[in-house]
């Protein structure tokens, strides 16, 4: 199996790339890896020999500043879209990047492709919960205007990953909505909800925003936007209430010495809320596995981003979907 | 002035609300309150002699499970429908109800009607910031399905009340949205960003949800699907983070020792994420001033409801909004 991951993508690159891709071949049987980036600055940390890492060179990258689309278009030769053009013409079967996120959508679109019958990739990260077992919530951001038949492809999607991938035997699979009692919602998820309902999932209703980190459901359909405010918010929260305990800790001697004591046991806390403990976030609905690994990630989030595109490499996710949703005949009426 | 009070309304009614109420009249001079609810129950807790509370009788109620709009229009003599009553009919000049959210809605409309020219009454929260200022959010879920005018609608109604109550000088108004740069969003924020671009408010543009607790603006106006995710996400989180919190405090003796060293410290940042302190949740363009206080408010948020609803009337908000709207030719097209 052959991954190609963008060497110059995120906050770390190409250090923590590098070195996560190390760990990756050393412990995945039959993993090869296709790094993409400026052959000096990725050979400083290819320090021994690495017949399973090879290299295409190129200078050329894609900022996080650069407008996605005519990023795509107009830098032929970026690490990220030589990375796609490596899924294209199957000379990997997945690919991976930490960098701009609108930039891999549309090298995704424009390059790689949907799969048939997907009218709009979702991108799907997975979040902790308190049980730590964490849910897929999709979509965060790659469509921000949905219509109905996208949230229930949404669902078919999720439910084949969480089943394939993170190994839950009939995921549950909630609507995220504004009330959890039927009929509930905005006209597009009282729409979704009658949709999801015929689905073939576990679909469990309707979820609030509330009980999201519970653990209500295993994957939470929403719309783009709805997807992104949720994500967005559950970060901005965990992040100030961290830094409020911060400020609470070091404010007198005594709070200090009592965090001296537990600092330790917060730090197994804040690890628990990591979310790159669970690999990136799939762009899926795409005819190959895509991963969005965040952009600050560390060789251990890079290391978990290329397990989980091998688990949907080796488990046929991508043929699963597009199966499924021919037997439905949810053929896309955009196409 | 004079407040109507639902007392039967929230977890803790009558006993909190007719606390709430008594110190209330001590506290704000010239300030008379109706109660409406259960005279028996009421007066258990109205002990000593009171010529600034009076009551108005009825047994009915509104539970949290009763369908709002049929409620309201079937239940005739329920607390919730005859607080609105004394408004509509001017024996009140505003209203506080910690009961069925929708059904205080319901009756917001039905009742007291709307300020001419808004089109939908907007559920507007003030939540906590970490500096301590908090910032109101709008709407929070009672349009689902909002339009553009209905979000610059918001964006004014939601400054006014922020100068004039809450004592901010031109307000800083941002639109909630998946992105900062000018021109992200889906169709309804992009149009609405156009709008409140041109609309006599400081408008700062598009905010993200992972800044809402940092105080990034001080009105954020968003339709309210979106707002009732932000908000349940919010509190989820926050939840979720304190109930992590204590379970690793109680993992063992060391961390119980340090618990036991800084648990005051931790109940003032809880105190401090607590929006009740806040006041209610404003149902800002309707006729006048209604205040939906949290379901489990205790006697000091049904105070702080009190006190919210008396600016709201001192400082003509109502009036404010009214006069603001018409100048701009806001007039709905929908009346």
């Amino acid at each position: 199996m052959k991954i190609a991951i963008d060497a110059m993508g995120g906050d770390h690159a190409p250090k923590e790339i590098v070195l996560g891709a190390i760990e990756a071949v050393k412990d995945i049987p039959n993993l090869e890896i296709t790094l993409i980036g400026d052959k000096e600055k990725i050979a400083k940390y290819l320090t021994s020999d690495h017949s399973k890492i090879s290299i295409i060179h190129t200078t050329e990258v894609i900022s996080s500043e650069d407008e996605p689309v005519r990023a795509v278009r107009r830098k032929k030769n970026a690490s990220l879209v030589l990375m796609a053009n490596e899924v294209k013409e199957m000379r990997a079967e997945a690919c991976i990047s930490a960098g701009n996120t609108g930039a891999l959508m549309s090298a995704g679109l424009f390059i790689i492709g949907r799969i048939k019958g997907i009218d709009r990739p979702a991108l799907s990260p997975t979040l902790p919960t308190q049980n730590g077992e964490g849910f897929l919530l999709l979509d965060v951001g790659a469509n921000v205007d949905a219509k109905s038949q996208h949230l229930l492809q949404y669902g078919i999607m999720g439910s084949i990953y969480t089943e394939k991938v993170r190994g839950v035997t009939s995921p549950r699979v909630g609507l995220l909505n504004v009330g959890t009692e039927d009929g509930k919602g905005n006209d597009l998820t009282k729409k979704a909800f009658n949709e999801l309902k015929e689905a073939p999932i576990n679909f469990i209703g309707n979820v609030e925003a509330r009980d999201l980190l519970n653990g209500v459901a295993d994957v939470v359909v929403t719309d783009g936007f709805s997807g992104n405010i949720a994500l967005k918010t559950i970060e901005g929260t965990a992040l100030t209430m961290f830094s409020m305990i911060k400020e609470t800790m070091m404010s007198n001697l005594k709070t200090k010495f009592a965090a001296s004591l537990i600092k330790n046991d917060l730090r197994v806390l804040k690890n628990q809320l990591d979310y790159s403990e669970y690999g990136g976030a799939g762009l899926f609905g795409l005819a190959a596995p895509v991963i969005k690994a965040h952009g600050s990630s560390n060789a251990r989030a890079i290391y978990s981003a290329i397990k989980q595109a091998c688990h949907m490499v080796e488990n046929n996710v991508t043929q699963t979907i597009e199966t499924t949703i021919h037997s439905l005949q949810l053929i896309n009426e955009e196409e």
